[in-house]
């Protein structure tokens, strides 16, 4: 409601007036009303105001991280409100249950005043893509590439605007890249880890060579596994054959930010590092429902228009599918799980470096 | 979107113009910006859209059902659309984890801005409690019982005009009593259910009597229970003592209709009473997921504001939690399993019927 | 608990004693007892649980439409078990939220005392599969291709045994074919149907064509389309080129089946066509919610252990993420969509069918 | 599986021999297979699956908090094991939708077989509510108030066996009251939070009596509620008082631990009460969580057996009605909403306790 010095309501709070009258079915002017095109309508509406919700939050939070220096206090904030943005995935995934109501054989009966309306126009939705940290070379491409044909000029307008704002994932790499304690006077983690490992490697050979329970072609398995995991981990600890994958776009966060990430995850019970590992730890689950949605998503078009192509000239369930894995953004943050060794071997810390991962209230 | 003659895209379709601007913080107004109002706001936009769809389902399905004659055709499709609604109602129960993602000291950020405006208010939402079948009679008194006091002129119009309108539970009541089958020229159910059960409890009681395995006083208990089952059913099996009970408001459905939902219950299985089995079950769900919406809002709301009073001087949480069991519509249903006895003990219908209740279509 | 003549009580009836004493945590045993493991085990104990119940449902289910005929009081009782089903995948899914709480880390813990143990190795997850309709080559191949040298003597018995045993999708395919109503003496419903596609895309063509908002280039598109829906629709409603398609495993429902399916889900409101039509409904929910639980599952995989090689030697995710689609049974029944059109131009049934396909139950 | 030298298989591990051939029906035994009574079975061992890993979990935390300190690095920890349980229970609630696909009628198949058998047996329930931290005078009594009845002697004997151990409640409760902060030298919160509380409640008065938009009734509705929260708040936060308040069981928490949980909710974002106040968010979450299972719990009973008598000659409903809210063990936390006031009149902290509140790793 503006501000108009009237009596505030429930109704007029929430600008209902607009918000409930807002849905005309086009079957309706068109002379052939069809019950469902009510609830597709809605449907639709109900989306796109939690992706203005979504939105919300997401450039909150980039705000928050951008720059040189993010104050502690911001941390617990930020992860309240990425668990907000899960929520509101859940909640878009559970909405997929009551969109999957409406039988195809019903949603024929307004297909066609629809016209070349879609989905791929959403707006919002890009945004929500970019500000997370979808690059535009990563996209899919459909309607031969160009990209933008589908949207009306003011909405071009928009959507090419979003290519210079800060997204989540650079903030998020720059903050990780600022950790400190990875390299102290007492503590090189990139150094220990590796010897860790090593040492690990080894003990895993000498076990299975001398192993009687094992039969020979499972001895041979296990042992390539093991050089498997070796050439890997050597790949990825070397900061010149990261960088290669890097340019390959096998991986994306810089090495020094993802070093940070494994160390945070690997170390995550220190006091100092326990909201940090949350913060991760919500950014994959925010990635992970996003995934989700794609998927069902997918799933649901696929049983509603089958193969046919979708309204607005696109592919629909194939451009959907392809989505979802493609337009990923955390991925080195789950790749991080085939980094991670058992925490008995892991490196012990030094007392100095344990004294600062720690919190002191009650002597200081 | 207006029937304009342009071209229609997404964003005209859904008429985002207006939905994704009407949201307008009163924190923001008032120059203390809370991050969290356009949460709040969005939440009960997106609650509001979906009674609007709510409302579309139950007053298609209450106009199939208003007459003197329901074409068959109605059954699957009634069926359909309160399965939404139910759908619709689980999406509802979800919203809250999202909305208890609103911290109570967030809330308070902002709550001083709502004055008097409160979810109480919400035309939509008393149209769907009168068009279930909620009588007016039957609702928690608040507001010192002046009901009308909390809406605007315009608003108190809309809820009065709700008075004389048919509803869910009127309709579906006048459907059951026309249901044929319960005293045909070879059975009569009444006769032959009072019947069975007169067995059954008679062999019940000789088992327990004549069970070595069993303590004295749990004999006793047991047998307690059985006379208490007999006079319940001695109560509702016949017309007149029903008819008190109706007057006391214990029970509700017409004694005519009781016993034809009773009698699809126990034989839903036959191919004819398989769908209208689905309806009544259909019907349970509806008020089922309501009631846990009802119960699940209150438990939010206690949680939000402790003890204290919610917007709009209502004292929240009590009311709330009042309204759970006493606004529910469609108990008598949920009663009809105490009148339940087992398939192995059901009267034998005669041929004839069995007959009526199948399809012949292979040899028609 | 065994017919002992004892008094039955709680923990004797559901056999306590044995199902919460069998979690032997290996980490223990070995003396490094890690305080996830007990968790690990119970996760999968629950889920071997849940299948055995979504075998029994599926077996009763195949044995009440296994042979010539099925009675009409099966179709009720089989829908509500095959939703029951639905549930159990449902809650499977949900399942796997909890799952997540393990964190890779912590998995580590108890990781290597699992030995070759895995998954792949659940007996009744192959039976599930198999019994839904998944044949032995359309199976996804791992260990090189030696399908059964993860098992056991014994379980490779039983798996192989599943081989002769009749099929969920089987036993439907054989009932659809057995539908009446498609060819009678005053309809036929191929050829109407026919006809009826021929006269919607002949309107289609001449509204683009001489539509004077519509670009050039968006014409030539939309005309494509139109093309390739018509060849689409001439193929797949022609026996013999279907014939080719099946061959080449792209369909598998027999054409007759497939037909059947078609027309019950096109005139799914005529009285004797609700239950049939609920059951397809329900079948696609079967296989949707197995395909989202594979997903999901592959997902959650991903994110445990990241790129290494699963327990058991497997490639785990890679693996996993295959058989989403590929493992697909009723596929067949969601391409169904890609072959509707639009009520208002269906064939109009005649008059003696319109009365097959109600009730009488008044009138006889 | 015992640790016998056999090569570990996944069947074997699980102990899947046992868990799957634990299932007897007692409707088969009698020669009167009813089907669903596997789907009963089964649904209460994943039940009581789920409790084992529920207590595992709960005995893990309340160990870590037993003792007179607590190691900051167990606080991680112990949210995520208590989050696992939010995650567990909410499972449980979605497994009642499960269980209601079991139709009245078809429990009546082989309800009477049950005899006796009740699910208040269950030893590991009570086990959880006492852990949890329910008194046992606070229980809602049945049986005629004697609790043991329903057990055998092994049983009872475990049951009675819980009093002496300590619960969840008792060791948050002392770590809360350990809470440093407090009383410092230059702060002293009781003392500042009246002092703020004053001011607020003033300026409140201030602003209700001259606002002209007001009418005079609401203006004394307001001035009501105002010293109503006046009252309550001098209550609370007056040690005495709130003495009174706890030996009328309206209050349970000693004034020092609630004090403590108002200091960590409303000072959450400084970074060393970020942890805690993750805590207390979740104790608050296992709470909510376990209420709406109880809820939902009642009324699928009550949908499934009416107002009959359950099995085991409970009354079935209405004691598990009066548990929902009874059997609550941290209401303290959800009252803490009541005394929240907003941020913008929160007592300033002095900068010697912001110092000691935040992290100061970069500079150490």
């Amino acid at each position: 409601m503006r501000n108009t010095g009237e009596r505030l309501t429930y109704g007029s709070y929430l600008e209902l007036d607009r918000i409930l009258n807002s849905q005309t079915p086009q079957s309706g002017l068109s002379g052939k009303p069809a019950h469902d095109e009510m609830f597709f309508i809605i449907v639709h509406q109900t989306y796109e105001l939690w992706f203005k919700q979504y939105l919300h939050e997401l450039n909150s939070v980039i705000e928050m991280f951008n720059g040189n220096f993010v104050d502690e206090m911001n941390i617990g904030i930020s992860i309240a409100r990425l668990q907000r943005v899960v929520e509101i995935e859940k909640l878009m995934i559970e909405q997929i249950k009551v969109l999957e109501t409406l039988a195809p054989l019903d949603f024929l009966d307004f297909r066609n005043f629809l016209g070349t309306a879609s989905g791929f126009q959403s707006v919002q939705f890009r945004e929500i893509e970019h500000k997370l940290g979808l690059k535009h070379e990563q996209r899919e491409k459909y309607n031969a590439g160009d990209y933008y044909a589908d949207y009306g000029a003011k909405d071009q307008q928009l959507v090419k605007a979003l290519q210079g704002l800060p997204t989540l994932f650079d903030v998020i790499e720059r903050w990780l890249e600022r950790t400190p304690f990875l390299d102290t006077e007492g503590f090189n983690f990139l150094k220990s880890y590796r010897a860790s490992f090593a040492k690990m490697v080894q003990e895993d050979r000498t076990m299975i060579e001398s192993s009687p329970a094992i039969t020979e072609s499972e001895k041979q398995l296990r042992l390539q596994m093991i050089a498997k995991t070796e050439s890997y981990f050597a790949t990825v600890l070397d900061p010149e054959s990261y960088e290669v994958l890097r340019e390959q776009c096998v991986l994306r966060l810089s090495h020094k930010a993802c070093l940070a990430a494994l160390f945070i995850t690997l170390y995550r019970d220190m006091p100092i590092l326990q909201m940090p590992y949350r913060l991760l730890a919500t950014l994959l689950d925010v990635d992970e429902y996003l995934t989700l949605w794609r998927y069902r998503h997918a799933l649901m078009v696929l049983r509603m228009v089958g193969n046919k192509m979708g309204t607005g000239g696109s592919t629909g369930n194939d451009y959907l599918r392809t989505t979802v894995e493609k337009h990923k953004v955390f991925s080195d943050l789950f790749n991080l799980s085939t980094l991670l060794i058992s925490r008995s071997q892991l490196p012990t810390l030094d007392a100095e470096l344990v004294k600062k991962l720690g919190f002191y209230y009650s002597t200081l």
